[in-house]
């Protein structure tokens, strides 16, 4: 998955991006790809992030036993609470799963 | 670039995964190679993070025009002051540059 003007400040084109460059990349083309469905690229509405979840997130999702956790996982990212996401509050959901996972990796390592 | 026991709650081994679940493998995987140098790959040294960013983010740190701005950088992320960044610090410094990235991307489109 590419997006133009990505690099901004990162290595020239024509050069190969390190990982974290194209993490970087990836996290901006998931977000404007599921935030871009309804027109508005600035922003993540509700349907627009439990389809995310079903899709990119599908395997974290199906493993939720509790129905109602979608619904309290918005609603506690979305920070100025006006029903959608914008990058930063979906920097926070990666991020918050990414922590669970390094925690996870770190105990698995000291045991 | 890939570690062991990353998927956590994602999709089993088995299955190809998103391309959320990778950008969030990638962002550990880079975390513990650099921290990891010194043995300590809990934490993100002032050594390591020099490294990191003049090999990762290369082509930003070469663009920027004063010597300063990585201790600056390095003391901005570094929120309890440790002199070291540990995984949440580091998350702040790559979404920190995906904002930025993000919002030139957001308006070289509205022009």
């Amino acid at each position: 998955m590419t997006y133009p003007v990505l690099f901004c400040f990162f290595s020239p084109k024509a050069k190969r991006p390190t990982e974290t460059e194209r993490c970087i990349e990836s996290l901006i083309a998931i977000f404007q790809k599921h935030a871009g469905r309804d027109g508005n690229n600035t922003k993540i509405s509700k349907t627009e992030f439990l389809i995310f979840m079903n899709t990119e997130l599908a395997a974290f999702t199906q493993n939720q036993k509790d129905p109602g956790v979608l619904d309290r996982m918005m609603k506690k990212l979305d920070l100025d609470s006006d029903g959608q996401l914008d990058f930063q509050e979906f920097l926070n959901l990666i991020g918050g799963l990414a922590i669970a996972c390094h925690d996870s990796f770190i105990k698995s390592t000291q045991k």
